[in-house]
């Protein structure tokens, strides 16, 4: 491994092609296809690893990261936002080239692509099943009529069928109201497929957050799964009780550079432009931006949760360490965080280090 | 200017101009010099605007980024974070060519930059003055003597005096608390200069966090102030009453994809990854991560606090508005975000684009 003098995104290998396997694993057991989100990774390498295990169809979050994907020949892509009708060339450019599919959830979005779109287009209408960020309201059934009625207007779009985003999943109090949210936001799409099946035969379902797509097993309907997060993992999913520790993928290797005993603290080379300001909240009540590893006697240990990231500024991270802990840091170690939310850690990145020493780069950022 | 149609960062030359040039009058009036944090903007072209106003020295907040403005023609930097001794390698090099300073605050890096050290290198004591971060706290005159003892054993080191960050004006409850946070730290880092001068005659005292530099007026005795977000400005510093509106220069242009009557929300292309997630507290005693400008009858106009961006994820942020301002957002309208914490918007961003139409890249992520 290259020596790390300063804050470096480290990814294990082995657990995110671990991760993977088992959410390929799971979809082709439900009969679900699985088009895995890369907006956590947004790295054409770390797409070969989907390769693997038979992925082929992928989602995104951005034009600019279809672009992306779509240059390295990804050819099936659905682009997992409300569909920016400023980027409409730049759309008609993708559609001429690859399977693409699109959200639309209101009428001015439809408008412009019948009128403006150039290529064949699948497009999902976005429905809201409780998480309250977009999509039309489930029970809003007339404006899915609007909606579908001026897509049908240019034959050059497809009605795809219907895609949520249970992200209320990410607030729930317990995995048992996973299980309710992801259940009902089944039912709903269910109820809506089977009320537009009879016009539209070949109309799916798409669900999948990480969350529901790791811990559910009543899937009866759905046609494809996208979850993202799952292959890196990261506290705020273990916190819910997604993930155990050791499926967390990604690491902040970050550089001890001052020690304060009076509080208890470690101050590191490694801040919010690095780990990002996601946080959760510790056991003890407090903002809690990342879990600390350590290395003692040549053995990697993760310290328990009262040892923290306590605090982020631009560069510098603070940790805030038990008594008993605080001299097994040294100026000039390397300490390992684990990030509370690794979508955001790896978008300020730029880059990954795999543990078997490969240097991964991401989309670039323009 | 270029037609925008995904999320970009906009600065406003001229209002950014009017800052530096304000805070370099500041500095000649009382006598200081003027070292700027470019860690704000983290661009060798903004860079050059501080040239107008006769800046030749500079702070910056990594080796990566003395690194990168080294390689712009600055020549005289202040690399103003604990001294990582991981990098002694890069900042040998650096010494070797530029006129480079670091901070010292432990007996540990000391040791090891008086074993390592190769070219003449300026090292500054980080004192802490209240905002436990890092630095030795001023009381500590031991740990001070202990260091200075360290530095004087190699020659190619100069102990250049005391360099203090107050960073905890940010937290001040008012502007009066400001004043008084920033007169007791010049107050501590004035008793130590005048206890150190008989053995070190060209000792400095070098302060001056955005806060503290915009409205403080007593500055007797500092010999440099190092502000940074100054340049830019933002929500933070407008709601801390450190500047007006009218002084914060960088916009994130965001988009409108969708807008949900029934909540009084408005959807926008833009979110964590452009925005950051910082956030400070609004009148309604929510979380805002920025405040609208929109465009009406062809004028721009600042929404009120009411109307604000009350979440982000990944790529969404969600813009609480007024019922009475909900039909001035039509889907594929751009409006303006007002940052909270612009050093962090800026460093997601990695490129501007000005308000004459010119495209700033900043320094790369690797």
């Amino acid at each position: 491994m290259a020596k790390i003098i300063r804050p470096t995104l480290v990814v294990d290998k082995e657990v995110c092609l671990r991760n993977i396997e088992k959410m390929a694993q799971k979809a082709a057991e439900h009969k679900m296809r699985f088009r895995p989100h890369f907006k956590t990774h947004q790295s054409a390498r770390i797409a070969e690893w989907f390769k693997l295990f038979g992925v082929d169809a992928i989602t995104v979050s951005s034009v600019r990261m279809a672009e992306y994907f779509a240059a390295n020949s990804w050819t099936d892509i659905t682009l997992a936002f409300p569909v920016n009708i400023l980027e409409i060339e730049n759309i008609n450019r993708l559609a001429a080239n690859i399977k693409l599919n699109v959200l639309v959830e209101n009428k001015e979005a439809a408008t412009v692509l019948a009128e403006k779109i150039s290529h064949p287009l699948g497009v999902y209408l976005e429905i809201d099943t409780g998480y309250n960020r977009t999509g039309i309201s489930s029970s809003k059934t007339n404006t899915m009529n609007s909606v579908i009625n001026l897509i049908s207007k240019n034959t050059k779009l497809t009605f795809k069928g219907f895609l949520t985003h249970t992200g209320h999943t990410y607030e729930a109090k317990s995995t048992n109201e996973i299980f309710s949210r992801h259940f009902d936001a089944l039912l709903k799409l269910r109820s809506l497929k089977q009320k537009y099946i009879k016009d539209f035969p070949n109309i799916e379902i798409s669900m999948g957050d990480t969350p529901s797509a790791s811990i559910c097993t009543t899937f009866g309907g759905v046609d494809e799964i996208r979850p993202g997060n799952f292959a890196f993992y990261d506290l705020m999913q273990q916190n819910l009780g997604i993930c155990k520790m050791e499926d967390i993928a990604v690491r902040m290797i970050c550089p001890v550079v001052s020690k304060h005993l009076s509080r208890n603290e470690i101050v590191v080379y490694g801040g919010a432009v690095h780990i990002s300001k996601d946080s959760i909240i510790n056991s003890n009540g407090k903002k809690m931006y990342g879990r600390i590893v350590i290395r003692k006697n040549g053995e990697k240990k993760l310290l328990g949760p009262l040892n923290y990231v306590s605090n982020l500024s631009q560069e510098h991270g603070t940790l805030k360490v038990t008594q008993n802990q605080f001299e097994n840091f040294q100026v000039g170690d390397l300490v390992e965080i684990i990030p509370v939310h690794s979508c955001l850690t790896a978008n300020l990145s730029g880059y990954y280090q795999t543990t078997d020493g490969e240097m991964i780069k991401m989309m670039p950022r323009y």
